[in-house]
């Protein structure tokens, strides 16, 4: 079910960077291995070693465990004990894991609990094409957007990206463009208010903090100056005022990448697109991004 | 104030198709005519002829009205009258309208009520780049566009764009992408049932009436499958949806086209930009884009 175990395994033909494990279900891992040229070795316990060429895998369903979510556990686990340097996470299917009684809203909010923290520490971040971008808030009805904004998440998620920014991409000082909610920005408050008591408030306190931070601006303006490289990255207040030109300028390129949390983990920047299933048309640069982001940057912390 | 008069004058340099005229202040129209190589002719009403090889302009403060609504409405009035084959727009200042008492949020309500229509009958459209995008509501504060969605509403402006794609822009069968309101168009209603109680019926309507339309889609996919020509059109949901993705790509590119109206209308695509007034930097490709667009579908429909 879902693209995510082809895609992991296209995206790691020819991978010579640092070893690797992979926790998931066997079966659709070792199908698509043969064709994509991978050498995978089915390992008996998460940590257990396999022959050097090989890459482990650890299927949580060996032990009992649904898969996926187990997974996510395994890995999130190692990265906070310090075996891993990092994890990279494919896609998962938020329906069909709630009608498992999965608790969360998605992988983001789970990795939040698993590290001690509240969900909302849990940024998420999209990098690695041409725009960088930082959802102020992620999964929520659009109704519930504005109820859902105040300025010291503005302040912490602008914060953290750029920080993150700095520390992880080598991007000395970031220029941040944080967007308005509402069109136009507000429109000197004539098509809404909480550019003046709210996102105005965060931006002018972030400068004070020594940001380089423009905003509110609308959405629009962000987006062009980024294409203009006149900013680093932009802050959206929600889902799809951020993805939607993400994904319409970086679709295959851009990787999720969460922040705000002790680990580094990243992700793919799609769906589970259940059907192309083992139609050969999936599409493995989203993984392979997400491969190549974590990696360079546990290549920088460590160095 | 403003860069429309230079660059309405810049995207007439060189202009052989049809014969235009323009109503707006002259001086800043003056003073950008010189360097653009562009012969304009004050004349004394709006309808008074220039001489050959110039394009006259009336200035309605020549007759003691505020330029801005008064070439609006000059404008529209010619268009309705059948003196006019269409008309374009630059952009407006709308706080500085509504300052000195303009009662409309922008050009596109203004014209509605110039043509005897209600508001909502004009529907904001934007081709002539990869997307071509049209918004189900658009100058309103975030929090209100909920309770602004209607099962009826999205039909009307899915249909009027699917047609208006159809008889201006030849384009036989229009493929359409309506998003959702919420991230991920709901994700099968866990965030968000607009798209289980309007937005999933109006589709189903529309199909029902032949229309090729696919939705309620993610915003992301929906501006993924027009990267990738698998839509002809992307019908959005507000004002950010649909413009953040479109300025992303196809800045300078792409055209305001109004839609739903009894005449035809196109305009910039950005602001008045005081900032570059007189800089040399006001980039005139949204207004020759503009022209262009009028002029060509003024051609089919005359054809």
């Amino acid at each position: 079910m879902g693209v995510g175990p082809e895609v992991c395994v296209a995206a790691l033909a020819g991978w010579s960077g640092r070893p690797l494990r992979i926790f998931g279900r066997w079966s659709p891992l070792a199908a698509a291995a043969g064709p994509a040229g991978v050498r995978l070795e089915r390992v008996a316990a998460p940590w257990a070693a396999a022959p050097p060429g090989t890459i482990p895998v650890f299927d949580p369903e060996d032990a009992g465990e649904p898969a996926e979510v187990a997974a996510i556990r395994l890995a999130a686990a190692a990265c906070l004990d310090g075996r891993a340097a990092g994890m990279v996470t494919g896609p998962i299917h938020k329906k069909r894991l709630a009608e498992q009684g999965f608790a969360h809203r998605g992988h983001t909010d789970f990795l939040a609990a698993l590290c001690g923290r509240e969900e909302d520490e849990a940024v998420m971040a999209f990098v690695g094409g041409e725009l960088r971008v930082a959802l102020v808030t992620v999964h929520l009805p659009l109704r519930d957007v504005p109820a859902a904004l105040s300025a010291p998440r503005v302040v912490a998620v602008t914060a953290a990206a750029a920080a993150a920014l700095q520390r992880d991409l080598g991007i000395a000082s970031p220029r941040v463009d944080v967007c308005g909610l509402n069109p136009h920005a507000g429109e000197d408050g004539l098509l809404g208010d909480e550019e003046q008591r709210i996102i105005g408030p965060a931006c002018a306190a972030l400068r004070a903090q020594g940001f380089l931070v423009r905003g509110p601006v609308s959405a629009e303006a962000a987006f062009l100056a980024a294409r203009n490289h006149e900013n680093d990255l932009v802050v959206a207040m929600y889902h799809d005022q951020g993805l939607a030109p993400l994904k319409a300028v970086d679709f295959g390129r851009s990787v999720n990448w969460t922040l705000g949390l002790p680990l580094l983990r990243t992700s793919v920047d799609h769906g589970t697109a259940d059907g192309l299933v083992g139609t050969g048309r999936a599409d493995p640069s989203s993984f392979r991004a997400a491969l190549g982001l974590a990696a360079s940057i546990a290549a920088r912390r460590e160095a």
